[in-house]
């Protein structure tokens, strides 16, 4: 399914492009499959006991400061057009001192023509953690410390994230699904690094046993980008299409089911949560909650259920396309202050120790 | 978002008028969320051994003996139309020998321009228990003693209610959300009060854990306002659009959510029922159960949840306003006695022992 | 609400003409309350071991063998037209030697001129069981040796069934709601009565409280007449609406719960069963399921939830408006075969001990 | 309700034909009633570890290897235009190298006329296991050992499959409902056939209980056919009108119920799961899943609930008339692949042993 195309350099730019259109304007979105945290309901404090103005969102992420428990998710970058993208997203991140990731640098590993759409985010937003990003296939197949070095360089990153898309790879007619062999090479990859590696899905989910086995080789951070916003599947099931038309690869029964594969978001948080608290040796890693994250209320219950800040993709690439990505990003936290509020919580660290239930379900 | 407007007196009296209004014509209930009364079932009991005649609806709250367990909620006062509504609450209330509560007092405090809407509640309901009312934000900035014996003078109360409204005057155009140094506030104004004091919500519920800071800072009564009737950030949400236009303080899913926020009703009564059943020194606290009333079937659910007394505010203000509070409220009464009847109990200490199920699902 | 009329014969009389009316053109099914036993799924036996010609559907009930566990349910007599009725059901009942009661004997105890609606019965069904048939107030009231003795006589009875209604008394514009000491009217009744004595509802259930009262004054036989079929709260209300208007007695949310007021016929079965297996001196009490029973599997489905045999009023009586009835038992007949076959149950005794689960639920 | 018709051979043969037809073009699937399957969701694992290409289908039954663990059903033969079918099945099992059934045999122990429509299958297919097929009737009547010989060699089968069709007999017009003894002669079949015994239900499933019986009487593979894909109730039904008109053997209520009998695919695979693992014994006992399945994905999910392989009947006879077999085969397999590289399993081995959760219940 993935042998038909070689992928010269020109593919990967193409696909980075065609992305970003599926993504604003594709139907894209999970169906059936939500991402849990509605079913949640956090618990009102009738007696907040604070002052709303003394609210305080920092929140904390691989030992930085930042300014709310908020993350614009690895995206673009290695193509001409994505510099501008790139470059509103980091302004906004620097504006509310929120980190940021960068998408895949495949592409800047394979040629320099494309160097500045990355190189821009780190202009754009100095001093806030800033995201490398490469795919799990990348690193399978091994990465040379070189090849490291010039991601990271590409913009002074803070952090370097292994992208874990076996989903989307099945798809995408061009796919790589070849894992052989990734845990070794991730766990070569994470002694060479010099920046934490934060091992992060795209869509399906991370489940405890997956982080266990990540962590072990020797990642720091967790983004568990669960099922239930953008799904990879059809994005690239968008683009099979329009290469191979209706090939029927899949029956239509399992095609709906594959194209809405994944693990939802709260799922993941919840059964991670629990292997930290059963695991004390893992309790230092941290977890970014993402995947289908549409409010401030979603940040708010992801961090009720143990994440250090959420993440969100497809959402606010589309804000940046309405040209409201600052107003929707203040709104999430005037959403998340709202939580706060009613729950009585000053800090992050407060809001945590808040008590959610399920809605609808006796207590 | 809450340092908007000063709020001078003529701003407090247009709001208490606004309230009534909205309240009456606006689009202001829960949606979603319900009190989960509608869970319930009550057990038919097939040999009744009673006789329908002999049914005796008389209540005690706080010592006294009420016609039966219903009361009308705090609603309204401190402007001039107010008098004409508290007459005909209070005339009711003295019809049926229940309990009423008149709308927050703070405007009494501003000013002396309109106590006489807050008098003539006493006038027209000289033998039953009234309670005066004010806001927790009132309590939190601190109430000389002289203020807490205006009020009670005001309307010669047995008791008064501090409401706790932190979702309200976060949606409140000039809420004050400053709850800090609440608790403390409140401790000394339960000292000082010579009346027992009642901590009651607006529609958002009370937890077992906010019961529990209330009743430890000497609140003698909770009156859980649940979630599933009005909802207050909806009233206020009305206001607010009014004045500012759709300013987006909140995003679209976070607003839905944040507008039904709160604990339903039946939630709060099982909670605080199990606190009580659980730390005996709770036990003598008497509960309110309001919030989304709508029939002497949801007040004998409530009283088999352990509550002393239900209340309504949004249900009797229409009723009111159709001419048929008298009407309504013998309806509730008969409802409650039907109840009574199917359940074989002649009075509401038998009533509270029976026993309910929750619908369709297996026992 | 009771005393409004006082009750002469004649108003008997008319009430039992109208009760059928009623039930065959009004709508008084109940709505939203179901007996449960759709829920429930018996589970198949693909090694069946027997021959579907060899199956035996005969029943016991107080000792006497019967053609099948199913019942005709008391209905009707006291007017002129009441014996075609009468006369036809107890045709089928003597056709499939199956039992049957006779609706409320008490216009027979206020004068004598409809005893033929009554006595025809045992003449159209003189071999199988019939069961006289008096109401729990008439009972309250207190019955003297010679009423019983009416009763009995009038049809040889083998037993005499006392419903409990009090619900459909509730809603009677005639109603009688006094219920006081019913239970010792009752023990002196059993105590005094010839013929077993069989405590039935009439579409609210029993519950096992309820039952364990009932056996304790001498009642070898409980029909529960569970909600879900006929709302005898919706027949009566018919009737007090053409009598009243809409008199608005009740709030229009309780009216819709008091008009499906009840406990669904599968809860009565499970609960009593409970009661059964928990207390051994309550186990040669012999249970009848009845309230919405429509099917073959329905009576099936009851025999596994330890009924002896299962009634049916409000459809035997539309089948036999519809020229169907000895069609529709012929049915019911089939369906149970059909269930016993393909449980491999020769008997209802094997039947009995098959398995049941709840649909849709993993197990 | 069985003895309407003698069963000459004539009827025997067009029987077979009817339900090719009715299959194909009638409304005959499960309503109400599903497979189970749906209700479970694999895990996805983020780090598969292993190369797509890798990934070998291979499975086992009966001691022998298979393409992939995926099986046709047993569907036709015994009259003339069966060998078409039989053939291409047969060819689309070969080139899969997957086992197939043959249809009932019991026209080929009536009269010789239409053999050829059943050896066709091991003429096309001389590399895979091939089984014959009876019906539980005709075993419970006895079997000479030379009519086992014809079945056994006309097709040199690998295993005999008896089909337990309690259901199908009792809606069919000509049934035979006689199962009594069958378990004895199960036995004595079992003795003296030289291959493996299958026991077989056709849609309405065999419990863990059924399951039993059967393995003590000397069966090797059961294969559950459970409710949710076609019902030979409907089937059969189909032909019942046809011949009678609309007899009304049952009320409609039940007769839905009956038509819709069975106990779920997933539960069968559940509850014999459960029998295993308590029940050392039977362990050796392998299972194959049928009834209902739709796609690869849920073959996939049946190996997770224990089943050697899933078989199918209903959807391939579909694909087969729209000539669509050997693309349709070939999706399934697609699809059980893309589950196993998502779940990181080279083989079905590392498959049983993946985590599956039940959708939307928090874990
Ligand atoms: C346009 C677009 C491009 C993306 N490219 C990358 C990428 O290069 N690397 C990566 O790790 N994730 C990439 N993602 C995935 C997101 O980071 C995120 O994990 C996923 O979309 C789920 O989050 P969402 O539901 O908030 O969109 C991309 C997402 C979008 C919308
Ligand atoms: C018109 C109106 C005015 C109200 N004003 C007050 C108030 O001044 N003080 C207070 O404690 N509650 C006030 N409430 C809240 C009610 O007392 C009650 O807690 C709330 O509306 C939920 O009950 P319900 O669902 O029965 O309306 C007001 C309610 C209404 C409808
Ligand atoms: C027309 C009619 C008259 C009835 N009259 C009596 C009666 O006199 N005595 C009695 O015990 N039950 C009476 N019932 C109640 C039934 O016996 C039965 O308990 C009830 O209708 C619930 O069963 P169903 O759902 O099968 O109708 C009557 C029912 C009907 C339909
Ligand atoms: C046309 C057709 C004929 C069938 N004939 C037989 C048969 O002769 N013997 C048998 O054991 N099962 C027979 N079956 C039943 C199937 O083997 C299978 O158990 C049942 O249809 C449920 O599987 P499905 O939902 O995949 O169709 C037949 C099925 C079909 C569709």
């Amino acid at each position: 399914m993935n042998e038909k195309l070689s992928t010269p350099s020109n593919i990967t730019i193409e696909r980075k492009l065609n992305h970003v259109e599926i993504c604003l304007h594709g139907n894209v979105s999970f169906e059936g499959t939500t991402t849990g945290l509605e079913r949640y309901a956090i618990e009102h404090q009738a007696v907040p006991e604070i002052n709303y103005a003394d609210i305080n969102l920092s929140a904390t992420l691989l030992g930085r400061t930042i300014g709310a428990p908020l993350m614009i998710s690895s995206m673009t970058g290695g193509y001409h057009e994505a510099a501008t993208l790139n470059r509103q997203f980091a302004q906004a991140a620097e504006h509310f001192r929120i980190p940021l990731g960068v998408g895949s640098m495949r592409q800047a590993l394979e040629n320099n023509e494309h160097r500045e759409s990355f190189a821009v985010v780190r202009k754009a937003a100095p001093s806030v953690p800033v995201f490398a990003n490469i795919g799990a296939p990348e690193v399978a197949a091994g990465l040379e410390s070189s090849q490291i070095e010039t991601m990271l360089d590409l913009i002074q990153a803070d952090g370097l994230i292994v992208h874990l898309n076996a989903a989307q790879e099945l798809f995408q007619p061009e796919g790589n699904t070849n894992f052989h062999g990734f845990l070794d090479q991730l766990a070569s990859l994470t002694a060479k690094t010099p920046v934490p590696v934060i091992a992060k899905e795209v869509g399906s989910g991370i489940s405890a046993e997956a982080a266990r086995l990540l962590i072990d080789a020797g990642v720091k951070v967790i983004d568990v980008a669960g099922a239930g916003g953008t799904s990879w599947q059809k994005v690239e099931e968008v683009r099979y299409i329009k290469r191979f038309g209706n090939e029927n690869r899949f029956s239509p029964e399992a095609l709906n089911e594959l194209l809405n594969w994944g693990i939802p978001t709260a799922t993941c948080l919840e059964e991670i949560g629990r292997l930290k608290k059963n695991h004390p040796q893992y309790q230092p890693i941290e977890i970014i909650a993402s995947g289908g994250i549409q409010s401030g209320i979603d940040v708010a219950k992801t961090i009720l259920l143990g994440a250090s800040v959420a993440a969100s993709a497809g959402r606010l690439l589309k804000a940046l396309h309405e040209g409201k990505l600052l107003q929707t990003i203040e709104m999430w936290l005037n959403d998340l202050k709202a939580v706060m509020f009613l729950t009585g919580s000053l800090s992050l660290e407060q809001l945590q120790k808040k008590r959610m239930t399920l809605k609808h379900l006796p207590t």
